[in-house]
């Protein structure tokens, strides 16, 4: 692929944008980037992708063979394509670390820049952001249903495309999975990589004894993980699986043992029953076979003894819910060297955007647990002791906050005129910061069913400003109306 | 994304190459992929992906980087790196041309190779073969859905990654989409590309009449597409773009208008009759807005005056079916300078392997009409006038072909010795193909919901080889049961 990424932006973006270079319309403007409604009917969603995006965005240019494509389409001036030969973004970027944990209708990147800048970015920050917290969640997700197990990803071959695999790999981890399957994923992102054989190569070889063994003894310094559903699982696999297993516990080592078929809480239970029987109670079991949270949790709380799972296509795609339909809207223009804040109105009152320039707070009582989100406007001071919270469509307030902790603020400055602020955190360290920011959820907004609705809420004086301008615009269109 | 594709492979597969190395142990072999149940309970699937894959193979090699990344994992051996460092595919592959109408069970893709290089391409020909087909599968069905009509790809910012993005451009535009919103797609595939403003435009002026206006005086050469439902579609929206297209018709141009949000019939209808009252009966109506299948076609059934759909994240990404899960079996393998057909028994019958080097051949009746499909062995002579059917799972004899006016193989060479032997076709010859293709299918089989199941079976040749084969695996392990 190539290096400029200028050309990732759905084409209206540039028809748009070349209407505002000639009309001469490019105020300061902000956009947020925001979604509706959770995936998979989660209570929660893992904010990521942020790394990726700010690495595109460095690459946000357009190559000679860029200008060249877009003159050839003949609906561009020549003045315009000047101009987008020395594009590079220039603006201001806030965003939520990736990781956070993370709901509807707050904003997770806020994008200050002049209109044309921010327009232009719309498309490519929605491509990244919507998928990896996709992923992320899903990983999320599957990392609590299996009870905080080991689970590695293996949808290469599922998934949507090239970087459709690596950018859900990247998410996967961030999520909480504990390695890839994808080789290029390791070494992209310092991923662990993992994998050992599929049934080709048992049927490679004479008999699944030799291929065992074989195997152990191609790889000394590792504990083969040893796939025993080719032939026949609770016969000849499990038996020369054991038979590996003796011989490698006289030299201190020790298997695994994979199943990608058939039932796999019946066959987990009798493979452990056979491996202890035979003293391999360190011997431990993999399994895959189109898992999702809903099944891995099921077998989780029935105490089905499987060490490692094994998650492909529903992991890397999201699998029903394949898509997080985040949006980018514009919240603010300068107008006479002051914001002017914006409200876009809808019939559904959901749909209704939030306007001004705005901040997210999180409070946590006393336990560090999270109690509720509150979207200010950034310029407020919130050094108070109790807050009045509005709910974001309805109209009456809806919670007191009395007492809490501490009031973190979630949305940083992460770009500065164009240039990255401070180095993004490192894969693991984004894990950590997911695996901790999912401790100091309530249980209740975990769970996979049904789950507790966390809630988000408007300062008073967000909620003011909202009014305000929604009654600005009904009035205006009531006296257009006349 | 680095030119050398050759991590692109899940990491079992090195760990399974590594051993093959070591042991020596590598013969020519045949593998398949094929795919075993339709996507969308889909009546055909359209073969998309094999030009990006054989792109792909050209650099599926390990440049220096890959190599110390591999070394410092820490299990594989200097020879065998050396062996990667110098690794190119050099096999043959037959595949079926890409917009070519497929179906379960029969191979698309035939690799011949070394084991060691038909096992590593695994990954990558699934990873790009199961998602291109799955969307060009999609896009196929909305366009018939449509009646025919110009769809639009629109999915960029609801896609799975940048190249589940560009590769879904591609694979849409094969599945019989008009154009895409995708920039970087138009530019990398040569797909029209089209787009003209969104909410932000209109409420980047005073009011919506400026608007629209600038937007036609900025593009004189172009049907300006008016979104008219910012503010109030059937009041200012649609009262507004009349202005807009009286004004354009004296200068012999028109409009088009786009409906982004409500009821898409009732805002369609009512916006076409204030449309032709107003003498603006050539201007054309776009509609988008979480479109899919059976929302188009119930629409193009009530005759709703929609002109243009645009559609994108069930386009893009599948929807609720994210993935087509193809697989690459082993089928045959050569000792002592004789191929060896493999089989591998399950269970499930339908999992069972079909062993053999095949060919697919099409059967068409005299009004050039598919009947049926069947797999043969590739050795086999076809210049019969009568043909015994096998239903590829079960026993008996299903199916007489008495009359056909050709028979046509579907596999073709495309790559000799590594090298690909002609030219892939432009993405605009493979449109055609899949619209021929599609008016080849009796309309039974393109029903969106349960549609008529087009029939796959076995010569008598391969049938025999299949039975024989599986009783000399059940003997084997009968015998083994003793």
């Amino acid at each position: 692929m190539q290096l400029n990424k200028g050309l990732l932006t759905d084409f209206y973006e540039l028809s748009m944008i070349q209407g505002y270079f000639k009309v001469n319309k490019n105020p300061l403007v902000v956009f947020d980037m925001f979604f509706r409604s959770q995936p998979f009917n989660s209570g929660y969603s893992i904010f990521a992708g942020l790394g990726s995006l700010l690495k595109t965005l460095e690459n946000f240019t357009f190559s000679k063979e860029d200008i060249d494509y877009l003159n050839s389409l003949g609906c561009f001036d020549q003045e315009f394509l000047d101009y987008l030969k020395n594009f590079k973004f220039e603006g201001d970027i806030y965003a939520m670390e990736e990781g956070t944990v993370v709901f509807p209708n707050e904003p997770l990147i806020r994008v200050h820049a002049k209109l044309i800048e921010a327009q232009i970015l719309e498309s490519i920050i929605l491509n990244i952001i919507n998928f990896q917290t996709l992923i992320a969640t899903k990983a999320a997700r599957i990392y609590l249903a299996s009870e905080k197990k080991s689970i590695l990803e293996f949808g290469l071959r599922r998934s949507q495309g090239i970087d459709g695999a690596l950018s859900a790999s990247r998410a996967a981890y961030i999520g909480g999975v504990a390695g890839t399957s994808n080789t290029m994923a390791g070494k992209k992102y310092g991923i662990p990589v993992s994998g050992t054989m599929a049934h080709s190569w048992v049927m490679a070889f004479e008999n699944e004894e030799e291929a065992f063994f074989k195997f152990a003894e191609i790889y000394p310094n590792d504990a083969p993980i040893l796939l025993i559903d080719t032939y026949d699982t609770l016969g000849s696999g499990i038996e020369n699986a054991i038979k590996v297993g003796k011989a490698l516990k006289k030299q201190g080592r020790k298997i695994g043992v994979r199943l990608d078929s058939g039932d796999l809480q019946y066959l987990s239970d009798k493979v452990r029953k056979r491996l202890d029987k035979a003293g391999l109670d360190d011997a431990f079991i993999v399994v895959s076979n189109e898992l999702n949270e809903e099944v891995i949790n099921q077998l989780a709380r029935l105490e089905t003894p499987i060490d490692n799972w094994g998650v492909g296509t529903n992991l890397v795609t999201g699998g029903k819910t394949s898509a997080l339909t985040g949006v980018y809207k514009l919240v603010s223009k300068k107008e006479n060297d002051q914001y002017k804040h914006v409200i876009k109105l809808s019939n559904n009152p959901a749909k209704t955007t939030m306007p001004g320039i705005k901040q997210v707070y999180r409070f946590y009582d006393h336990s560090d647990s999270a109690i509720a989100d509150m979207l200010t406007l950034n310029e407020e001071k919130v050094d108070k002791n109790q807050f009045n919270l509005y709910h974001p469509h309805y109209d009456k307030k809806f919670y007191t906050i009395k007492e809490y902790k501490k009031l973190v603020p979630l949305l940083k400055k992460v770009v500065k005129n164009g240039k990255v602020t401070h180095p993004m955190p490192s894969i693991s360290v984004i894990q950590s910061k997911t695996k901790k920011e999912l401790e100091c959820l309530d249980s209740s907004y975990k769970r996979l069913l049904n789950p507790h609705i966390y809630k988000i809420s408007l300062s008073a004086k967000l909620k003011n400003l909202k009014d305000k301008l929604t009654e600005e615009k009904i009035g205006f269109s009531e006296k257009k109306d006349k």
